[in-house]
């Protein structure tokens, strides 16, 4: 009778006064996010602190530079209106930073999550160097650190987005077939003072869907770039899975008798509705502009290209309702490539959807990502930033 | 910038000094179950609470009947030992109820989650009206509460299983096709004083695997019984997904083109694995003990059933690899029938999750549930008073 015991849903600790302020100013300043400009009577009322503790916890988030004063708000109160709480535009920010196959990035977030620096170079990185590719970066980083400086923006933090599997130890990226990476410390190659955490790019490309997409805080996002990433988003925070390895919807099986697959089993999905599968099936040749001329043909009526659209969506649409059933999202979201060829798999996916699913699935719920291929990069930024507005505890270590 | 703002990962409202007692409460409560018989200041240690807060907390469940006091325990510590703390086998009890369409049952489960008292009688509920079902259900259940009083047991909760949908209203069974019921009331119709809370039988399964199984927190449970159900456990909870309908494994697409599904679909594993289509396969007709013969029957090397049951295990190795590709379990069990079929399925479900997972997966983490059917019921009642033991403070109410 020791087996299962699982902790109190809220902790796993003794409740204590010192967790209990951390908590408080936490729920203080996503409070200001979630609401703000708001007075600290508002404040208050929303969290059922008292005034006083309010603003004790208010003073310490301000001395921290996390919050701006604005001119009178009005509280909807007689009296003389308060000074209305706003989270920072300057001070700590956030410093987002992306490898790509054919493209490097960088970009600086502030505490409101505003993009205010956004920087992408064209580089050939297939099977360049990892410390080469990271010394680019560094500058592209620097370049867009220092715009930021002239901004009174000061990054605290940095995520890389990366096309691949992030390393058992922190700051590693264990593998990224795209860029020929296998057990990069990328954290160690990575020059300069910021500490850097690496994450999935299809990871970062379904928080910032999240974060300022349409859809809500249970859905499947799923992105075509060089394979096919998905991710798995639940009450609002990545799913991960036991070992951290969920969201290999690219490895689900469409037919199991069907192509063989890199991955050494047959059928998988990306076999039908990944990069390579789709273009060789449409006749063209993988260049970095594939996904433009895919669009192109089909605009243009290209019968091959058309049909390779179909297939895919098919294919995707069969998977996409197999995952619906099992782990019931709110939504599905299409990002990344798939968001620019929407108009050829949207009607396919959404048929195989309604023909599929055993509960009601309204067509609407299949999205496409307004972010198209700025989701990783914009995800790394907020992401980095996003973890002090939920937990500005971490500021003071 | 309003959007997705999370509340703080351990709470959504204020800490309070309320909720900072109830929260210590349950982690009290829980020490004692995982680690008990536990002396005070061994609970002191393992918490972080002072001894003074220990035993303050265990004079307020000492009262309520939850904790019992044993003889002297050995503490570890010079002076005299203190007497050792465990849940109480008597007292406040959790009574489970099932309606299967074979069969009724009702059991009574102590604090320390001991069955105390287990009856089951055969009963043919397939479409029979439903206040006759609960009404004989009531008969079953009284006895059982009987003799639980018998032993100085008092439920103060029941939690039914059915081999259905629960419906959008508390206590109520939306659609349970094997047994012909539709938005039935359960709870209106039951005549007993008890709060009767209305459960699927597939997640009380898990939640019985999951508090008395070999399997760990993360893990895919799947049962066949009329359907094929399955459910999710994700950090030692059920996983329900966004709208209450996670973990239709059974209409996952196995062949996008395969054999028609009552569902509307075409090549849903259930037209695989289910129990009707492993009969048809097999050239067996459905009777209440259709698994025994199979079993029997493929003991005996009959060809056919063997066949049917290799192409049962293949379709669910396929599905089950797509599962384990998307939500990444760390292990997968089969009960119910499955568990008794367990010795053909088996080997054939491990091949395919061998073959198909994109991440390394050990045949181990297949496993067969050694709780057979009698999950279900078993997790009615643990789930009746498990609530208790994680959150004592709903006793005050």
């Amino acid at each position: 009778m020791s087996h299962g015991w699982a902790p109190p849903a809220h902790t796993g600790r003794a409740a204590s006064q010192q967790g209990m302020r951390r908590q408080n100013l936490a729920l203080v300043m996503t409070t200001v996010a979630a609401h703000g400009p708001i007075s600290r009577a508002a404040v208050a009322d929303r969290t059922g602190l008292t005034r006083a503790a309010v603003s004790s916890l208010v003073e310490e988030l301000n001395s921290a530079g996390l919050l701006a004063e604005l001119a009178a708000a009005p509280s909807g109160r007689v009296g003389r209106p308060g000074r209305a709480l706003a989270l920072s535009a300057q001070g700590p920010a956030g410093l987002g930073l992306e490898v790509g196959v054919g493209h490097l990035g960088a970009c600086v977030v502030d505490l409101r999550g505003e993009v205010r620096v956004w920087r992408q170079v064209a580089a050939s990185n297939r099977n360049r160097p990892p410390s080469e590719v990271l010394a680019e970066l560094a500058e592209v980083s620097q370049r867009a650190v220092h715009e930021a400086q002239d901004m009174r923006l000061r990054p605290i933090a940095a995520v890389l987005a990366v096309p691949g599997l992030v390393g058992d130890v922190p700051g590693t990226v264990g593998r990224a077939p795209n860029l020929g990476w296998r057990d990069v410390a990328a954290s160690e190659l990575w020059s300069q003072e910021l500490p850097l955490e690496v994450e999935n790019e299809a990871n970062l490309g379904a928080l910032a869907e999240l974060w300022q997409g349409a859809a809500a805080t249970d859905f499947i996002h799923v992105s075509a770039a060089a394979g096919i990433g998905a991710a798995l988003v639940v009450g609002g925070r990545l799913f991960r899975g036991a070992r951290g390895f969920a969201g290999e919807l690219g490895h689900m099986p469409v037919r199991p008798d069907g192509p063989a697959c890199a991955c050494g089993a047959h059928g998988c999905l990306e076999q039908y509705a990944g990069e390579e599968a789709v273009l060789r099936q449409a006749g063209l040749v993988r260049t970095e502009d594939a996904v433009h001329r895919l669009a192109d043909r089909a605009r243009d009526g290209d019968r091959r290209v058309l049909a390779a659209l179909e297939r895919a969506g098919r294919a995707l649409g069969t998977t996409l309702a197999g995952a619906v059933n099992l782990v019931d999202p709110a939504a599905v979201v299409l990002g990344g490539a798939y968001a620019e060829l929407g108009d050829w798999l949207l009607p396919v996916i959404r048929q195989e959807l309604t023909a599929r699913t055993l509960r009601p699935w309204q067509p609407e719920a299949l999205l496409v990502s307004a972010l198209g291929r700025r989701g990783p990069l914009l995800g790394a930024g907020m992401a980095a930033i996003r973890r002090i507005v939920e937990d500005p505890a971490v500021l003071r270590s």
